[in-house]
This record gives structure tokens, sequence and C-alpha cells, in this order.
């Protein structure tokens, strides 16, 4: 989208949408890059978190920060139980794009005006969520807030994150004025959801050549991090006679490319995107390359198998380079698979809307992690994605069309509706 | 060699090069790394040059400091012309080897003993030379005191270095008690010098496998430094098809192994040592990987023809991926061929020695740069290289048999004898 374009009318959610969107723009975006850089309780996420707070109180909604520093926006008792929760998150990578989080979030807030503009009668409570920390960009760890929540990350292993500077993420937010000694899981407030829907840009393309602007999740694809050490001999580059060498950055090549061939093959996705090398001499054959593999998959059987067969590869040619090769596994995250019964309900209630193209909306699954993934193990949960027409993401390029982010407002909307209110007729 | 070592008798000259080997053994020695780290005018530098400067003064030399920080030992007044001069350095690139250098100077001095003690009369000047920042471990450029002297570095160039700290060239002169205000060429010096001989650790397996401890150098191959700049497109490793990527770490990969195959099939050497990634996250595809390739060769255009081939490939697959390459070369150095009538009468002089194998000694190329090579532009200039069991140089694990650093001072001493004493009969 632009930053200059007129509010365009059509629905009383879209105009709201078009003013958030001018007030976030220029929180936090990088003037060299164009990127933003909203880290975890730093200044610009201080600043989006004001936004949401003013975004609730201007609507009327009880605002409420939790014990793990989410954001909650209510309209009806969420004591009540069975609410229907809506949002994403504000923070974003180094040098992310607009979209990959604050679209969700606006989204939610000019649903929930289109709602009230219909005069939709609400049945559930109904809120709007900021889930804390969810890009990782400052303690390298995804989905802080929603991990606390869920239990699935322990007080003391949040306690322990680092940021670069050596900042813990308590000093952290201790300076952004939280108060860090309340994280912890939050059952109670789990129990009282009946539904969390996080809308979302595409990361991928799969829409671009569609004519549907959003569609609905069905997975997120098992993924995982290995740091392969392909470790040989240090060695002066001008003098070395290439049979007497042991260079691992060979090694480390034909590993790069057999991975892209391994992954191409079983229909998986697999990456190097980070490399050191030691001592990373123009001059010096180097003693050891550390790449880091990045791969996911449909399902964990293919994820397990493209891995092994990319370590097969690197064994063989270390072995023909006389280079060690040791695989250690980072982080491994298992098949998400959203609620089947809400999935199904989105994905019908979208297809039933006029103008759907025939054969109903797609219904896709992503390699990426989302707070939706975290919650999904505790309450149901879907996701809605907004088309992206390059694919790029976690990127400045990051882009939607006018239209498209307007009709995954109505299309949230229309879900929300059927969720959270009275039948209208 | 090994520093519990004996004395090992046989010849004068054998006692003092040991003695000075074990007083250099600990300076600048890392105890974590057991490589050594003597950086131009640093602490280790600096104790290095005051055992330099010791060694003169046990010897009865006349020592002298010139105007770029080289240090010389004069036996005989230089004045008087076509003056003997042999020695090399004693910096260390970053954790180094114990013989890259040092073994020169101490050879220097070791076979001066030996010389005196066969009682040679000289006949020409004869000098032992420290040469100062050979390695170019801290500001970056290798032989800064020979190419000052020799002209091929201007002072203004050599003012504006700084090391990774920010201190400049002079700065750290200072610091070390010199005075960088006199830096600049020295032709008047290097008028007076008829012949230069530098000894040095053997950086290949060249002589491995042969039954020579010495060889005389006959050229150092052209060499050179190239930016490759592979430039694709960030994107999110976990959403992005592989279709729809532009992924520079394949260029890079492909480039790096087809460096490997165009150096073994021209005779060359190729090296991507070197690499720098951007932004360089495990879950980012690459929009930057700069790979910086080392390649020498026997000859100019073999070099030359090399590079070509490397950028072509680099080129072919960049199209494939969507990648842009873009290639900077950042240093060149031409072919130096050594003085063929002092480097003739060397190999002479060393074949007919008692008990040399038939055949002669061994005349061989480097890719290593050297203070000889600098100064060979200027004055007659030879090298003696001692054999390395295992080839490997800048790096802790460099070695050299006992034996064959005997025979190196033996050799040096006797080729000295021949340059610069009255023949005995």
């Amino acid at each position: 989208m632009r930053d200059d374009r007129e509010a365009a009318g059509g629905a009383p959610g879209v105009p709201s949408f078009h003013s958030m969107w001018r007030e976030l723009l220029g929180v936090g975006r990088h003037p060299g890059s164009g990127g933003y850089r909203r880290f975890a309780w730093g200044g610009a996420d201080a600043e989006c978190r004001e936004w949401f707070r003013a975004q609730a109180k201007a609507r009327g909604l009880a605002y409420e920060l939790d014990r793990n520093g989410n954001q909650w926006a209510w309209h009806g008792d969420p004591a009540a139980g069975d609410a229907v929760v809506t949002g994403s998150h504000l923070d974003s990578v180094p040098d992310g794009g607009a979209f990959d989080g604050p679209l969700g979030v606006l989204s939610a807030f000019a649903a929930f005006d289109e709602l009230r503009a219909r005069g939709a009668a609400f049945t559930r409570p109904f809120g709007v969520v900021n889930f804390a920390d969810e890009e990782g960009a400052r303690f390298g760890l995804a989905c802080v807030g929603s991990r606390l929540t869920a239990g699935t990350l322990t007080p003391e292993a949040a306690y322990a994150l680092r940021d670069a500077d050596g900042t813990t993420l308590p000093q952290a937010m201790e300076a952004a004025g939280y108060d860090p000694s309340t994280l912890g899981p939050d059952p109670e407030r789990l129990a009282r959801i009946g539904a969390f829907v996080e809308l979302h840009i595409e990361q991928g393309r799969a829409l671009a050549e569609t004519p549907h602007p959003v569609a609905v999740a069905s997975a997120i694809w098992p993924h995982g991090r290995w740091r392969f050490d392909f470790r040989g001999e240090a060695n002066h580059a001008g003098t070395t006679r290439l049979e007497d060498r042991r260079d691992p950055m060979l090694t480390y090549a034909n590993t790069v490319l057999a991975a892209r061939k391994k992954a191409r093959l079983a229909g998986a996705l697999a990456t190097f995107g980070k490399v050191a090398v030691e001592p990373n001499g123009v001059n010096a054959v180097p003693s050891l390359v550390s790449g880091w593999l990045d791969s996911r998959a449909p399902d964990e059987e293919t994820l397990a198998g493209v891995v092994a067969e990319i370590e097969r590869a690197a064994a063989e040619r270390g072995g023909r380079d006389g280079v060690e090769v040791a695989v250690v596994r980072e982080s491994a995250t298992a098949l998400v698979e959203f609620d089947h019964a809400l999935r199904d309900r989105l994905a019908e209630r979208l297809a039933a809307r006029p103008g759907t193209p025939p054969g109903g909306v797609p219904v896709l699954p992503t390699g990426a992690g989302h707070d939706a993934g975290i919650l999904s193990a505790s309450i149901p949960t879907a996701m809605l994605y907004v088309r992206n027409p390059t694919g790029v993401s976690h990127s400045p390029a990051e882009s939607a069309e006018e239209d498209d982010c307007v009709a995954g407002v109505l299309a949230l909307a229309d879900v929300l509706e059927g969720l959270a209110c009275r039948p209208q007729s």
C-alpha cells in the first residue's frame, strides 16, 4: 500500500483501517533502509504499544495488560468465557516490512468498527490482542509473549534471555516501565478464550496468481535449525598445493548446493542464510566454516528425510575434502495443524460471501511460525492470509495491494460476525 | 622443532642457532592457541626488536635503525658499497607459527657465527636485517618496511594506515618509541647493497617428498585479490518458495566450487577464505554475499585466464539464480623473478656441497609474497627455502625438522661465504 492513498469507502471499517495505517507508518521506520526496527521493549515498540492502548480507549474497549506484557482490548467481559479474540503483533524483524504483524492488529480494530457499523450484536466476549515480542529480533527467541502465556517458555528461561548488548529481558522490560516479576503461564486466561483468529500478510506467492485476496491457514510446517560445523585445516592460500588442502569452504559450498537440490526434490525448503568462518582471512584456507541450515517441510517425516540427506551429502563430500562434519540440531518445532472445525467454519463462511470465486477460498499451509501456532496447542485457533503479490516478507519490500487489505478487513469482519454475533437476516 | 631439543653439534653456528631459538620461543606466543601474535609496533614485536639489537651487540656488529623502522646489524662499513645482506622479519600473522620470519633472522646470525668460526675473511660489508611489519597483520598491508624503503609505498599512504582499533601507523610507531616523520624511500641504502639473500621456511610441500632439505627460489607467482559481490533478494527462509528466490548463497557456493576446478585445471591456486553475508540470519535468504578470491599462478596470463573463467562461471550461475555478480580487483602483484645470476650462483654453490643428492638443489617458485620480492625490483635478490614436512604455514602447526633447520643454517653460511668472503682452499 502507499501511504498517500485516499481513504477508500464502501464499508465503515475501511476508513478507520486507513487512518490507523497512516498513524503507524512512520513509527520505527529507518530512514536509510526504509525498513522497520520495532524491537521488543524498545522506543518504537513503546510507541506502538501506546498506540494500541489509545485505539482501545477510543473505541470504549477495556484495556488490559496481562502478566506477560501482551496487550488486550475487550468488548464484553472476558470472565464470561468462550471469548472470540483476534489480533497479531506490532514488533518487527530488523528492517522488516510494514505488514508482518501490524496488518493483523489494524485489521482487528477495523473489523470491530465494521461490525459495530453493521449493528452486529455480540453474543460472546470479543477481544483484540497485541502479543509481545513475536519476532524475537532482540532476544533471539520468537513468540515470547504467547509462549510464556501458553507455558511452553518458563519464566526462568525468559529471565535468562539477553540481547546483543547483554541486556536481559527483565532489564529491558523494567526499562520500558513493565514488571517482569509476573512473567509466567496464564491458563485461566486461555481457558476463557473459545476461538483465536490471526490475520497475517501471506509470506509467499501461493495466492499471487489466483483470484483470491484471502486464504485460510491449514497448518504450520514442522521446521528446525541445524548448525553444520565443517572442520578443515588453516593454511596459506598462496602456497599450499590444492591437493594438500583440507578446505572446509569447499565442503560447505557443496552442502549449500546439495541442500537446495534435496529440498527441491522433496517439496521442502532448505536455506543456508548464515555462515561464520575462521579465521576469515583473504589469504587463509579456513580452519572452520559453520553454516546454519533452516529447513521446513509439509510433514515431519519429509523434514527428517531431507535433513538426513543433506547430512549424508555433507559427510560424503567432507570425506573427499579431508574435512570433518558435525551437525547440531539447534531448534525443532513440530507440525501445527490448526483446529479443523474452526478452519472449516471460516472457509465455509468466506466461500459463501458474494463475489467469492467458485471452488471456495484456498486453504494453505505455511512455513512461518506465528503466535497462533503457539496458542493452537491450548485453544481453537485459525489464521487468515492476505495476498502478497511478490511473496517478499521480512524486508522493506514486503507489500500488499490496498484492495486486498480491504478485502482482508471485510473477510475478518465476516468471520468474526459468524463466530461472535447474533445472526442478522 | 621441539623446544626441549639438545643443542646439536657438528658446526659452530648450530649451537648459537639453538640458543637463539629458545630465547624467542616464548615471545608473543598465545597460551590458548599456541600461535604467535607478534604484531608490528606492539609489545611482543618490541621484545623481538630488543632481542635483535642485543644479538647485534653480542657479536660486535654495528646496530642501525633505518628511517623506516627496519633494523640492521653490520660487519664492515656498508658505506663501502656492494654489501651482502641476509635476514627476514620477526613479526607474525595472527596465531602464526614459530618459523615464518624468525627462521631467516636466526639463521642469518647463526650463519655469521659459523663463518667467523670457520675463520672466513669478509671481502664485502655484511649485514643482517629485520624488516618491519612484513606480515601486515595489524595495518592490513604486507611488507610495509621494505615497501617504504623501495619507494613502492609512499609515506602519505603509510600515514593513512589504521589498525582495527583506529590507531594509525604513525601513532603506533610513536607509542613504541619510534619517529614516524622519517618514513620514506631510501635509495642510498639500497644502492649500497650488492646482494640480498632471505632464508625462509617453505610454505608448501614441494620438498617434503624429496631428499632435499633446502631449495633456491626461482620466482614469486603473480597474485591478487578479487571481491565478488553476489546480490540477490532478502526473503523469509520459511515461506518463500524455492522457485521464487534470488538466493546469492547458491551463486557463491557454485563459484567456490568452480574456482577450485578452474585453478586445478590451470595449475594455479584459487581460494575463497573470507566471506561476509547480509543480513546473515538463520531464517533469512541473504540479500548479499561477498566472497574474496585469492588467486595465484605461475604466470600472469594463466592468472588472468583463471580469474576470467571464475568470473564467467559466477555470472552464468548468477543468471540462473537471479543474482547479480560484481567483481572488484582489490589488489594485484606482478610476477617477481629473482635475479638469475644470483640464483644460479646459489644453486651451483649448494649443488657442489658434499652430500647434496645428484641433480642439484631444487629451484622452486612460490605463491607467497616476501620482503625479498619487494627488494628484487631494486637490487639482486635471492631466497632459500627450508623444507616444511606438512606444508602448513600461517598456523601454530607450522613446523620444520631440526636437522633441516641446521641444514638451512649451513647452506646459508656456504652461500654467504661464496658471496662475501675470500675463497679458502
